[in-house]
């Protein structure tokens, strides 16, 4: 059930006007509305007058944070918080963020979302001038950059920009020195940022997704536009949008998963792009059937968008169970079978002797789906017509988006019909490029939605794959000395 | 958003013909399908020819079992696992279950579900005779009255039939001794209790609800019908029906709140009642809307049946985080009012400029509706319609639910216009008594309904609130000596 | 280097004259000067007016006392605690004391120290009954008999008295009710018990060891006469000594291993009665040498004092790790050999090429000292000469000190001359049986050393060898009922 | 009780010929017979054939390593490990060593104990040229330093060789790169460094002190020299000796308080200088006493040694709580009385009535010893004649040593005869400076002793004190950009 997409991060900061315990509880809160963009690390960084305090390890939220540790965090004018997904291992606690160093113009914080496709190159001309690396994240590398740039110019902020001309690929970076709080996007505008403001107190706040400014009680101004730059110094704030000449690249991978529904990206709710991707995927089905169901919980707004359009009653097929996280043990291979189960389960009367229609947001090994189908079969279902609310995936992402190697994705070895007879389905369909381009209309090219097609709105590494790309970086592990 | 009304426990055993981890692992999926039941404290006893281990905590299960202590329960041909919902303090861990006592003839392990009503006069009769008690839980007046039983009688099933004849209330119960797994169920029947049987290993199981047995690889066989006594030893199962005499009279609330929606109890799928009271509760209906919405997560199956009888569309309102548990740091007072919408908020583009139905399944105090009422005009709902799947709460629960103090429920103290002034609605309404028999028909007389009716299907104490019952327990810690 | 000679608990009460966190706190300072005593489990049960607060749990006092529970156990009059060597496994919490029961007259909360030796008789006597048990400590076997007196008589002093009169074997307890603070020692005074009182405050203070009453400030008072029961309410003190008959029979391992050097118990001080070993060890001593060591640190006073008697100069010869606790990860069998050195090491410049005599309190097994004397040579020492400050262990204890089974002790399957070859020292002497009874003189005849001579100043229980008894309770587990 | 003079670290690094758990169990060892050289955090880097596993957190060895870290760190052929004392707040986790880095050429491990001099500078002089710096430790200045000699240089050992000519100061140092293990001690040699040698598998090993090699199972070869530069690589041992120009001036207060007894340093037998400590401070003694007491521990081997020389017999005067650790809550003020007693207690049968000599190795404040020369006098000792094992503190240490800042040091504040009345003493007297040299005999110039005399064996850094180089670092938080 574990899904082969995962989003890198969620960030937030935020800016205000005293020196008290909102700044780092906000982000606390914060962070927990931005846990859906990362599970594996969080932490929070909180600058009182210049002086950083920063908690950050592997683990959810509730795991990370407790009363002692907010309480060392302490008072604050100023804090930045992280949560990442990862791949790499549980010792890896070094790739946790904020990333929190000093350069010789004093504390440099660092939340990043995104990936930097120029990063081996920029890595190895750092250490071919003597730079020392503790993890592999690109963090490390944008701070080395902004590091070099503050020695010759004036400010961080103007360290910042030259840095950004720099950085190819995607990045959302929330950015904390001694006095400052700067908030900036890649020119493309792959991963989202926006702003907020506490009307009450002026605070100034900066979040992944819209989802989370209410954990400072802030209300939504804009989204930060790609390539701008804000910066926030005494209380006043001033936003810089000389890099801004591309129109916004959005991943569209935002609206079909990574997102929270009740979260407003580019003037468009989430939710209402997935009912609508639910409807279009409707409008081009061709079967009939007794019920729509959704997959939890991905699936589950594009199966309501669905019914909406079908007029085939939606239900609810599936019960997820919500308290099995990370701590759950898994058994010995002869007892596994029966986690499946425990994990999700089929209600019954659903489905029993009806002619389903199952919808979810993707496919990537096909294994998921197939064991789906299956269990509604064995509940009954008579007929398990699959609909996805997205393309097949066939391309790999270079912008952060953590998609399974080609030789894995089902879409890249197998026919529509084969696909649709592994997975044990009536039949399958996939929403088509040119219905999810319609989330936005009529500008809807201006997603990024390179996974599906091959085309990608930023130069692209060449002759990198980005297995290869994290092969080249640990190989020096191995090399002589 | 803390729910009032709360289940008391979830319970499990499962007997099977092999020593192995079959039995604990077993138990310890179910008690993830059960949690929902309580999450106060949760425990696991495991039988390995005759020499009984336990494990059992206050906690979720997620933290209080981990590869340790379920290696060390170890391998078992019988187990027994309970969750637990509580009210008191965290340092009551002495009133975890299963409870695991020995007596003259052996080790015997209790799990419980309900409320013995006659447990006063029982407990102090023992204590004129002598007894010591840990806790204050039911649980050790039963382990009393089988001991005692046992004395006289030549088996440990003859013991506990005869407690049952004994012990006033609701109750089911499974009870493991050295050699045998039995199962019990009150006269009346208020509380669930299934039997399944996996058919490969032919291991019998019995759980709180049919949605743990896939933990096991278990089918749902049928209920253990009220009054039925049953008891497996060497394999043999032995179905005593001598004591069933009454109608069933489930707790009505099961099938509204308290039950999984993918349960199925005396033959009536649980989402599929849900689906029915929103239906009947939209043939009350008198208003014109735009959305019907339902409050998660109790709602929800509700809104839906009421959106499909009404033809209102169904939208999803709300986002609640599911990442907010018992380790959530509720800040200083002044940053509260941030906390409540991390908790729940607000899909804004389904209720803006909308006339919506909200359905909940009940109302307690009041007080968590009209928060709600609140954010959603907030967020700009032009009317707010609130619809509950249930009736007015009047009455006090003697069987197990853990229902306010009459002078909290706010049915008992406003009438149904004030009620709706108090939580700021358009307008409010209550599904009848007469619809909530529905669920099942014609035999829905049937269900125990007395926290809405106000009459029982078994005696009720006398001049005995549960809470004067609580305090006569306690004031005994300040008696003279 | 785990002895095998383990004493059961430490005991510790207050009564104070004021609600505030002094009780509590004094009781968390005397389990760390009582930790010497039990390191298995320990707990704390605090009074405010009745109301009972418990936390026990398996670990020291270190791992299960935190400032949260601390601050839960709260505000309080009166509190008793306890830590506990136990043999049973990691599961058995449930042994953990206080114990904390409610009888009909209200709480009681009872810490012992001691073995009772009629508790299987007793036991079968509840349980015929009907009585229930949860342990199988002595404690609750205790407490049965303490409230069916209750029953009868007036007030739980005279049911304690009672109670007293009953049970035979060794028992030093401190009992709390809801108004009293009680204390008592069985007839023949097998365990410590010693009364102190804070003379700004006039709290008394009841305590296993002197060692533990300046945890309260208290200064010590006397010892509990053997048989002497002492009551205290509403701030009074009543010493009823109408069943001291016999004179005391202290435990004489309390003197040569158990208690803390600073101790005072029946007016000898533990250090001094220590170096009298010694002493009387080396005037038994018939060999020459360079160097006097002590196996650290049960053998370290001694030897000091053999070292002063003999003129032989005292030597550190070891240094013992005191880092290593229980989270110690013992590494896969063929790096053990490494941890053994880690645990305890040769201070080589001490013993290179020197005669040694090398002092320990006891010798169990004889693998331990075994060990000990190949590190000395190998450590380049000419001789060692093993003198051992107490007589043989020839017999099993009955009354509370954890010797192991007779087919493991040493000196009941070898002769003297065996077990100096076995342990392969140059000589081996024990301490006489009428040197160690010089401790006290010259009344010395009064400890009890029956694990040493066969005789014991109390009844016996016949044809049950300890683990008879155990397996006897434990069999229970495997009745069929 | 806290002593206020701190080592800063202990180091381990093993080199074997195969893959096995061998070098992660050896070096988790070592660090349990180091971990009296730092208790604030540890850490321990494993390298598998070039790719390195690391743990370290905060925390003793016991509490940081468990068996599930243990097996993730996995097998190895080459290990480091590291123990901490820091001045740093519980979240500075970041400066937690081993250090891992990655540098052009491959990774880097870098242990280190020692003070760098130059640090500043060098900090400086990398910040100028972009370099960022994650915490506050000399060791990732040292890491920048080896990078930028190893992009110059043809191996690593060339680039730590030219790193050593530019450091100042005090360090040893073992790294670990791909394929390689270096030691390297500075040229004057102020901190300890040893090899030894298994002679069954050929591994070798070096540590801080020898105490640590039987860990390994190796057996100690010889100290690592002044300036020597030690390279293992395919099992081969290469000795660079070209660096090795100065005499060996090691930090005296190694043998005065800082290695464990059963250490041997420099060829003397730590125990037998403290001995010889002891006896030379008995020759200058000039009073008579009845016994001669240690303060625990720091002051029982001198002691020992003042006894024999002084023939005043030795006792135990104290028994210090050895479960007394971090998690020992203080209580509130009121309270906090007690808790001195309960860390240490003085055994009132040794001093009562007798004219005491207490030996302790330092007073740096004179507050801890007039704590005890007060309980002392209470417990009866009718005279307490204070000894100290080393003489004045009057200087700083600028070498690694934490002494107090000389405002707090009484030493520099107060007279002898001062001292002598504030800590309430019928005499005191230090060790003499000439004496102190003696441990060493002719040579003893040769030891640092910079903190007694003023005179130092290295260039110490001008103008700038301890504090306010770290207020130089910190200060930069502060910078404007």
């Amino acid at each position: 059930m574990i899904k082969s997409i995962n989003e890198e991060c969620g960030i937030f900061g935020i800016y205000t006007n005293e020196i008290s315990d909102y700044a780092v509880y906000s982000t606390y809160f914060a962070l927990y509305s931005l846990q859906h963009r990362g599970q594996e690390s969080c932490g929070i960084a909180a600058n009182d007058r210049g002086v950083i305090s920063i908690k950050k390890d592997v683990g959810l939220v509730s795991q990370v944070f407790n009363l002692e540790n907010l309480n060392e965090l302490g008072k604050a004018s100023m804090a930045i918080g992280h949560v990442r997904y990862s791949t790499t291992g549980s010792l890896s606690q070094v790739n946790a963020q904020p990333l929190h160093i000093k350069h010789i113009k004093g504390p440099l914080v660092i939340a990043h979302n995104g990936n930097i496709t120029n990063a081996a190159e920029l890595r190895q001309k750092f250490e071919e001038n003597g730079a020392i690396f503790y993890g592999t994240s690109d963090s490390e590398i944008i701070a080395y950059l902004i590091a070099a740039n503050r020695l010759k110019l004036n400010s961080i902020e103007e360290a910042v920009k030259q840095s950004v001309k720099t950085l190819k690929g995607a990045f959302s970076l929330i950015i904390m020195s001694a006095q400052k709080l700067i908030a900036v996007r890649d020119l493309t505008g792959f991963k989202p940022l926006c702003i907020g403001r506490n009307e009450e107190n002026g605070a100034i706040v900066f979040a992944s997704e819209s989802c989370a400014l209410s954990a400072a009680q802030a209300k939504f101004v804009r989204d930060v536009q790609p390539g701008e730059l804000i910066t926030i110094e005494n209380g006043e704030i001033n936003c810089d949008k000389s890099m801004c000449s591309q129109k916004c690249h959005l991943c569209v991978f935002e609206y079909i998963y990574f997102a929270r529904p009740d979260s407003i990206i580019e003037n468009i709710s989430v939710y209402d792009a997935r009912i609508k991707l639910g409807k279009l995927l409707a409008q081009q089905n061709s079967v009939d059937a007794d019920a729509v169901i959704g997959v939890p919980f991905s699936g589950l707004v594009a199966a309501k968008g669905f019914a909406i359009e079908s007029k085939i009653p939606y239900c609810d097929g599936f019960v997820k169970n919500s308290y099995i996280g990370r701590s759950f043990i898994e058994p010995t291979k002869n007892l596994r079978e029966n986690t499946i189960k425990i994990k999700l389960s089929v209600i019954e009367s659903v489905v029993k002797n009806k002619r389903v229609i199952v919808v979810d947001d993707s496919i990537v090994r096909g294994t998921t789906m197939k064991r789906i189908v299956k269990m509604l079969k064995e509940a009954g279902a008579k007929e398990v017509h699959v609909r996805i609310s997205s393309p097949e995936f066939k391309h790999p992402c270079y912008f952060g988006t953590d998609i399974d190697s080609q030789e894995n994705l089902i879409a890249c070895n197998m026919s529509r019909q084969e696909i649709t007879e592994f997975i044990g389905a009536n039949s399958l369909d996939y929403l088509t490029i040119e219905n999810v381009k319609k989330i936005k209309l009529p500008e809807s090219e201006n997603f990024c939605n390179g996974c599906f097609s091959g085309v990608w709105p930023a130069e692209t590494p060449k002759n990198i794959s980005k297995n290869k790309f994290e092969q080249k970086l640990n190989i020096k592990n191995l090399k002589t000395n």
